[in-house]
């Protein structure tokens, strides 16, 4: 028997369901043995008092991208991946985004060579699709699918990227055929822009207005439309980003009728409010985001979602912008809130705020950690088992959590290309402190030892939710089926 | 003391909370006097056996109206208030419809000098709005409302009418600040179209397609978004002929949570259901209206919602097209279910049905089916104390029922320009004999006494759900409020 | 012609549904003319400016009863009454008051001659039922409802009152087939008594702590319990004094489903908190009664269901005890939560504090305030039309308010036997300055007109629940329903 | 490196979110490598072309216990875990029962006797408690606790079983504060008692009246009470053998409202339903259990509750008693349903009927078949990681299941005492042929290897919903609280 390449020692190792003190032995990128004590490998990393979890998936990150506003990220796939890597993150899945116009294909072949380049850590694709023609439809999506691009993003806001609702089906449609699943941002785009039109015509123009503008029941009437449509085709549907109360009502009612609804949460979501928004001048654009951070009862429902399940995702919807004219500020101290980039970063602290609060806080397991920030992400874009756990076969995605540490958050500290975290000020306690992407080293201490287009990309298989969803048996061909009920009524 | 102009003795009378028995006596077309036994009058009815009700309000139908799809109502107001005072109503709301494009001052005059010249009965207007322009919004419909037109119906739906949800805000905007009340027919267009399309696709053309296509989640759907629309104003909203569970409960969700929404609903969805349209060949046109009878479940959610106070109305929704050419089959035996005119024929016979299965039936006591029919359409609408109900200074609109006598509903009964009822062949037990409007009578046991142009329009005062809402001291300007919590959050 | 004993003229009349202006003309007791002029009466008087109203009818009071802790009421039928009369109530339905071992005949002559010899306005009674035998269940239930006794109230805690699931069953079958309402005191006894428990043996014994036992949970699970049992047996049924929100919700789905189930609530759960019992000393007992009042929220949730229907009637549910040894401080000043008499006095001030806060506030219509404090409890225990409403043959029972006066309510202005009222220092708009019963003035401006005694038991007719619930015909007998059931499936 | 006392190779591996390809090797009864390819043990089993998964954790079974109708079960110790290890199950956790009057250290002491005489897999005990005497709370619970019983039952039905909601309220605040979770049979007492007193007036004696009596009303009551107890004291609560979808909504619901609420449910409300039990004759007794299997709706109520995470569970309630005078049919062919000995045997063919419906038939994963049958028992009953997953330092507890095997189930089959199945006739897909107990091969293909008396006693730890419940900082100590809040009010 060969000697293991790498061998992570006398840890106390903990997957979505288990928890356990094993060494684990890597060899050719794969954990190949779990074992209480392993011979010695070609290096030895002494896990001893600390959490030995898989290595985190970001499904929800902007990454060298133009946004719905034309604004682009400041983050390329080095600064973002390393800056994932640094917070316990080894697999990150970010937007491959078509402009209307563009064509899927050419799309996807760009945003592939420019994180074939740069990556640090394996990588995924969504894809953002804006422009469902009959071709892209009919053909592109398809061959995406098949070269492992299987979830799409639909907008219901945002006058550059929103679907109607007829173009929303379509989507669904192709994906239950293929074995895609759709991803949307749920907000009523009329009654965003109805109050902004409001707000304007009356002058009202700080970043704050931006939290008046994006109303809680602008999201939950997105939310209850999407889902809507998602039964109605009894097709699965991921709602993304879900920030307030009645929006995760609506998802809990559906989820108990049997429809095959998904969701995800964001930091923003449990760690600020729209009253972080509210600060003299234009500091405030530092925490303008879509949805926006609502207040203490949303965050109240936000955790209680993520404690029994009704959100099975929590990633960090990180979109990088500077504080800066490139960025948040195109006017500088003029900019009004309709021009200050929508995103946060978050790639970096996303695992570091719900260790701290949820783990050492007392409201989430060591497991649910788990489940929250890896595993529930492999399994719903179909990354399981390669990604997001720890057993035997999978990738040696891992990092070493020291529960002990203490650390402040700081501008500093992140290495994104932003330039400031919306958390700056806040100690956190359990810090990953070796990170390991495929065997490799990729973090240990604070220094990074991985190069510059290491990373690779991942195929994603058939979504579990699609997967679900045909097991169940649904009648092949729903238009069909409604024939057959006519028929037969 | 003057002798009365006419009395009816002998009757019992019921209003929506009172049963008694008295005389009723009348002089210049009002009710004044109510007693025991009351002097002759120039004039006397003997009611005895009989129940005397208010005279029916009926706040739903088309009446010489070009539809949505281009079509003309096959009634005008001739044939449509003879057909709807020989069903024991005495009150019509119809609408004075805008096509795009067309200034709302010449549509409702032109609307106005139509019904002037041919009404037998009293009637009202809502308006139906499909082009809110600023002129519109900021001129026409406040100028409206002080000339008592006081009722906006939109269109969710339809191509030709329908408004967008900025669109839908705007007119709430205006509504709440003026004193109007919305109408909203909810259902969502890009559902029924997306489903229309694979119908087409796949040769689907019988008109039983057509409540495929308008299938109940669009209402659902619809319902739930309108009603967030008006959530969001904090301001009053009526949705119109509803069909099916889920938007029942939405309703009730929303009323509980003491939102403004009211709701109606209509005979088709008591005593139709999707099977009606399940004929051979185009027979089923006949039983095409939008939303189309569901099945008996709806049927009984519908009832429910009318026992329990959720559904508020019950119209008729008479949309009145002949089963040629002219309105259901445009194309003969080859009309296919997109072509067929949507609405059905029910002035007529709205108030028998209802009386027949409900008061009968036993399901609804006497003053629930004077609410239903009469009281509730008139305090809606701003026309309460004047219509629907029995009191002193009321106007003397009755209509004499007697509850032993029992008709087959015929084609060959209607009055109406329609030439078939849908639900021909039926039994119902309960006839309004006598029909008075404004102390003159009307219809007396199967004759026409009223002359052509005889009715009169009806200014309309604040809807009671206008009034409620004031009533409830909602701060005066929704958005300066938004703005208010934005400043001190 | 003869002349009308009385007439009431020039006032703004309202019923449950109607408004209008017009003279009303009595005779023998009864209203047998409503005109706009009428020909002067041997006694008239003038109402301009005033509301005429229908009088009050109390459907909840307790009157020279032995309370459940076996404390007497501060009031006889005479005090009462006199209190009832100066508040605008007309009618009161008090409890015959069953104690364990007495049997219903005699409880039922005992408190008939007690009403008959002191009353000065109209009563019917309910039954309170702690002993149903089989002999009371056969026998004794079926004679009172024939001579007019139609509601019975039953216990769900109180140790010497209470009855368990399966004796409700049992009254609850009775009433279903005799034609009777159940009324139910719905709070779990186990857990206020657990609760009890703990508290004492830790000392603590302030009033406020009655409110502490008397947890929300403790309402909001026999609540839905009761309902449970009712559905059962699809039966009707009332629960009274409803105080809280889960509660509210509670009754809102169960009629949503069609249970026949109805609701009560009091002006102290709109005008009083727990704050209000939280005084120094035993100060706070003036305020205790069972449901204790609340909070904020619970207060808001109490008129939301007035609002929309959910809680049909206002009650007082006057429980008079005075503020000293023979009532609330059994042991003076050192007397614990637990020996505190459990009742508010509110004969008097039910009406004017809903007038005030209701009408003028604009929360309600003034047609809504009739409703909720005459009409509905005259439907709902079977006095209409006799009671409740103005209109042609109904008792000439009617109160003339003056909208525009404004009164401090005070100790010393009340008429009952209590010596204090909770609302002291409250000011209120609105009085009732005339009130009448069967014709007779029973107070004019501050002076008790009537004379002891000459009020007059009404019996009561079939509830409207029970018809409501029998003409929606459910099957003849349940427990044969579940046989064939059985048998068919 | 000393060798492995046994291997598991080429076994396909599932836990609660893992699937991956390993052999397993065991030393000294533990599960102590994982790896792609081990070297050979002192044993090696080939699981080719198999599942290997956690052996199952049976959490509610009743063996060697008279029943609450005063039966004595059909199995002892030996007879019931063979009968489990036959199924694929290597942990039972039985009740030891009190009946009233027996102290429980000596319930326990004789019970623990008892299983460690006879039992051939491991176990651990849950209590059944039905006498909370001051003693058993303060002193025999946490006693008990100590010695690993953190698992305490109440019933809310049957007379010699129930608890009162004060009592459960004691019993509730005592797990507590000493760390225990409680279990409830949730069922009204009153309801069944009343129904069956009518069923019994009227002759109805066939099996098929235990259905109607033990009504859906009657569970959907009682789970809404235990729920409302547990969240007063805002404690941990477990439904047991939940069957009926009102319950499960009001499961759910409270899961969503932060309640610690779980639920288990049981084949018999996945596979039979009421019309089993209504056949000739005393045959239904066969499937007389309590609650009774309801219908098809039911069903799909129970598969959905499973399905999104509502019910946590699923568990035998393994009853066992023979089809004659020892058991179900005390009388013999007289035996009315009064009589029948509730409940249905289950230990042997839990796991295969929900594998083959379940995983094969597509329902559900492998993987959440291991945490239903699995993991989530020893989750939430304090004995994971030792129980219920396959990791390192677990036992090596094990079952190979093949998934292509057919069995057709029947009565000769089973290896409990019963004497029949339910589920004769059946056939299922997917069978456990080698089923592993700390690391001892307790049934190969069909032959038993395991002794009597080789099973042990297995303490068990903070139940995970107690876990929970503490770490989300619930305040120390509730009627403390209660007064707090009270001083602050």
């Amino acid at each position: 028997m060969t000697a293991f390449d790498l061998t992570v020692r006398n840890g106390r190792v903990a997957t979505a369901s288990d928890t356990f003190e094993a060494d684990i032995g890597i060899r050719d990128g794969l954990i190949v043995a779990l074992e209480k004590t392993l011979p010695p490998g070609r290096q030895d990393i002494d896990a001893a008092g600390r959490w030995v979890l898989p290595g985190g998936v970001d499904s929800h990150c902007h990454v060298e991208q133009l946004s719905g506003m034309g604004v682009m990220c400041a983050d390329d796939f080095y600064s973002a991946t390393v800056s994932a890597a640094f917070g316990g993150t080894t697999t990150i899945i970010p937007f491959a985004a078509q402009h209307r116009g563009h064509r899927l294909p050419e799309v996807v072949a760009d945003y592939s060579r420019r994180a074939a380049e740069k990556a640090v850590i394996d990588y995924a694709f969504h894809l953002i699709l804006t422009d469902p023609t009959p071709e892209a439809l009919s053909t592109h999506l398809p061959d995406l699918i098949r070269s492992g691009i299987t979830s799409f993003k639909v907008f219901m806001t945002y006058e550059a990227l929103k679907l109607g609702d007829a173009q929303i089906l379509d989507v669904l449609a192709v994906a239950d055929r293929e074995g895609a699943l759709v991803m949307v941002h749920a907000e009523n785009n009329d009654i965003i822009h109805w109050i902004v039109k409001h707000l304007q015509q009356q002058g009202f123009t700080e970043p704050k207005y931006h939290a008046v503008a994006h109303a809680p029941l602008a999201e939950a009437e997105a939310t209850h439309r999407a889902i809507t449509l998602a039964r109605l085709l009894d097709t699965p549907l991921l709602i993304v980003h879900v920030s307030q109360a009645e929006a995760i009502a609506t998802i809990r009612q559906a989820q108990g009728l049997g429809a095959h609804i998904h969701a995800e949460t964001c930091p923003q979501y449990l760690f600020l409010t729209a009253e972080d928004i509210d600060l003299p001048g234009v500091e405030g654009a530092k925490f303008c985001c879509s949805p926006p951070p609502r207040d203490r009862q949303s965050q109240d429902a936000v955790w209680q979602g993520l404690l029994d399940g009704t959100l099975a995702l929590f990633s960090s919807d990180h979109a990088p912008y500077r504080f800066d004219e490139t960025g948040k500020l195109p006017q500088g101290e003029k900019t009004t809130f309709k021009q200050i980039a929508n995103g946060l970063p978050g790639l970096e602290v996303r695992m570091p705020l719900l260790f701290s609060e949820g783990v050492i806080g007392g409201k989430i397991s060591i497991n649910e950690f788990v489940a929250l920030t890896a595993t529930n992400h492999a399994r719903m874009y179909g990354l399981l088992p390669r990604k997001g756990t720890i057993a035997i076969g999978s990738d040696a995605d891992l990092a070493l959590w020291n529960p002990e540490r203490k650390v402040v958050l700081t501008d500093a500290l992140m290495h994104d290309n932003v330039g400031y975290t919306p958390y700056a000020g806040r100690q956190v306690q359990g810090w990953p402190e070796v990170v390991i992407n495929r065997g490799r080293i990729v973090v240990d201490d604070g220094t990074l030892h991985a190069e510059r287009g290491s990373g690779r990309f991942l195929p994603c298989g058939l979504p579990e939710p699609v997967r679900q969803a045909r097991a169940r048996q649904k009648p092949a061909h729903f238009i069909r089926t409604l024939f057959e009920n006519a028929h037969t009524r």
